[in-house]
């Protein structure tokens, strides 16, 4: 038996839940999992389901697609596909370290295609693990330029989810819409606090006695995007910037791996600038 | 428009989701929430609907029952309704004051029926609240003798829930069969860490790092009954058993609100010896 | 023997542990416990000191300054001197209803003269546990006026700490400076996030998945002050707004507990616009 | 100037702080940072210093002997100076893999000498990082047999500190005793539940809402050796066994290196079965 993840996104309407698995049922399909989540502001249905079974991905697609009208969104993956991944640096190793031993030990359902940094560093680190690293570098170049680069790069591999593991450099509006919900960024602090440059020399600065960081989806909103998962540290004055920052270290990378399994796991949906996660 | 809260407990089979949306549908109840877990292991089906509409709740039951059949546990309760709750006190405070502090905000969708103590310390506490305080001392008393004054006066309430907010006493297997997953529990430790008396005295011996505090419904095994909710509190070598005593209070306290806040809202089931909280 | 607290704020000097430990081993005084800070940015050295044995605090406190020079703070406590507490409050009951029952378990080393209300809704709570009531409402006076009436009702207490439990006016510079250092404030929010007014709402909005709240001195800047506690709670998109203030209340009661208790242990010393906790 | 970090454990005396930093301040030492702890129940006395000057460390500690006796256990490094560390592993690489990354950055004051494995699994993994890895397997030998094998190479390194890196053998009494309050571990749950083996396993049967893991010195008796770090996350029904399994590993990196890290700090002392981390 074939397990399927279907993911639905759609406006609120009676009965919606039971005309679905009315469709699973008919097609002879186990539900094994469903949540599902009515935003009341928004008017807005998310769902999703585990169902197992044997049908084309078209056919259940159709099915849906008649019984519930085409404006719905719906997003069907067989369990054991894998997501292909790109992963963007730029110096630090905590991150990307950490994903790339998940992968070793086969943690995460995905193909990692490439790496891209900005900064040649990682180089010799990421390719131990057989994977191809590209350096982009940014010097001399307008953003533009460099951005253009990038997606060269970037579309060869025509990745499901780009994921910031420490890249520090600001995209701009052109580039985070044409990947639309597939990059994931770590940000160095319990957003919205200490937004921008410089959280942990801000945290110190303002004595706060818990150090944070956000994973979150990047819109054009620098630091704005939906916020997929959050963690806090307790600290206090004996430790000083350095401290926080290598503290927080743990707390980006961990954070930044269960934002990157809730992703390949299908559960995050992006509801204008929050997430919900099913 | 009626909100109703329906729990249903099955054995798995195919299509269940199905048709138990479709029967609120044919009702025409709007499903707002819906929650469901099926346990592999022992191939059970739990689920927790939240619907509006007009309807019996008797004819809701019957249809259920006609489609699923009789030997599924099925549980209706409108929304606004309040369920009867007996709290049981020995002579800490922390835990009832809590629960007494929700009540008088209205936090808690209940009525607080009356407190019963084996010490009548904490009366003129209660009394504040205008609530009924009964000492039921055990002093003089086989536990039996003992007990049977307790079901008395406990089954003049009727209660839906029996909140034990630090009552220090051991109850019997027929007392605790006679409440059948209504009794609430709150253990000062973090289960399954020390069982038994003098948690803290313990944990402080033991050195640990961690205290925590575990609420549980109560089962003829000592502090073995399936567990809701637990929490835990870094401690460390300054810390005296005092110190952990009085920390663990606030654990104590949050946790075990927490659960009957749980239990209130209809989202508790009991899988054998574990909890599924939809 | 007595027990005595020395809180000893100075500008860095090589030797301070070393001849503040003398002074003691000559006054026959036993070091219990002894913790310092230097904070290498400004210069200052922090130290508090449990010491036991008998002398005057007059005593000690010359010796301390013949040794230190006058320009150094030093503040000697009997360990058993309870300090004066005033409470204020607006509507809200869950922290202060926290306060009053560690007060009536005798958790707080404190004597609690008063509390005062800008309503009368708490009225008959507070005197329920014995406590004077001063109901002092802000209608139809300035900010000035209403002010000038709360300080009246302060200083004929006398109090080593106010604290603001849930009290929702905005207190002037004027008021601020002359209780310099002396009031509590809890903010119900994870500071610097969501400074100001209704941060549930903007917690909601901007799709958080942690709340928390903060308890600081209250200074001139408004929610700028010296941060002593800060907690976190996990929350998700199943959660409205009431539901995160309603949770987020249980953060904010036991952080500004913790946050009481190091105030009233003299473990709280201000370094500018943060503390260090000793 | 260089740094020096002091170790003092001793039978508590009136004067010894006092006398201790009278000491430094003779030697023209100038005190950084001290943290001491005494333990009333066992009358110990617990210090830590970190100092700054220029002194021979034979030098130093002839006058602490001198000042204190000789049954006063004095330890004293300079700060830069590095531990040498083996790591012992079986087959999982998320608790090595986390401490080489962390060595790659640098982020640990050590030398890490040499990996051994009673497997070859890790082999390939640990030599990218420029590591020797000994494969000392148990196939075949006795207990006896295989830890003298291991003890050959271990003391060809002359380690500081041996870390068990989820190494799943247990180890006998003489080669605990041997390498006294050397040997760091890592135990997968929040001992003292679930002592022993398959901890997940007895985790999810018996339905706990946290797990854990504890990062320990390793004593004779089995999982009973002071506790240095302990961590938690909640966990919910929906989680199977290998779910716990594959979240526990992310609470055992981040304790392990934890603890490793205040080792290598030297923070952390052994009182019995206890530890003070100071």
């Amino acid at each position: 038996m074939t397990e399927y993840i279907i993911k639905i996104q759609s406006e609120d309407q009676i009965g919606l839940v039971y005309r679905i698995t009315k469709i699973m049922f008919d097609n002879n399909l186990n539900v094994i999992d469903t949540t599902e989540f009515v935003d009341t502001d928004s008017k807005l249905f998310f769902m999703r389901l585990v169902v197992s079974g044997e049908i084309e991905v078209s056919d259940l697609n159709k099915s849906l697609e008649d019984e519930l009208g085409s404006e719905v969104k719906v997003l069907i993956r067989k369990k054991n596909e894998r997501k292909n991944v790109v992963i963007m640096v730029t110096k630090e190793i905590h991150c990307i370290g950490d994903i790339l031993i998940r992968h070793l030990s086969d943690e995460l359902n995905i193909n990692i295609c490439a790496v891209i940094g900005n900064h040649d560093n990682l180089r010799s680190f990421v390719e131990k693990f057989g994977l191809k690293y590209h350096t982009i570098s940014h010097e001399g170049l307008s953003r533009e330029e460099h951005e253009e680069k990038i997606q060269e790069t970037l579309d060869s591999y025509n990745p499901d989810i780009i994921v910031l593991a420490k890249y520090m450099r600001i995209l701009s509006e052109e580039f985070v819409n044409k990947y639309n919900e597939k990059i994931l960024n770590i940000h160095h602090s319990f957003l919205p606090a200490f937004i921008g440059a410089n959280p942990y020399h801000r945290a110190h600065q303002r004595g706060v006695k818990l150090i944070g960081a956000t994973a979150h989806i990047v819109t054009k909103s620098l630091d704005e995007g939906p916020i997929i998962t959050q963690n806090v540290e307790p600290v206090d004055h004996n430790l000083s910037i350095d401290d926080l920052i290598l503290l927080g270290k743990d707390v980006e990378k961990i954070v930044l791996a269960k934002a990157l399994n809730l992703i390949i796991d299908d559960r995050v949906f992006v509801n204008s600038n929050k997430t919900i996660i099913l």
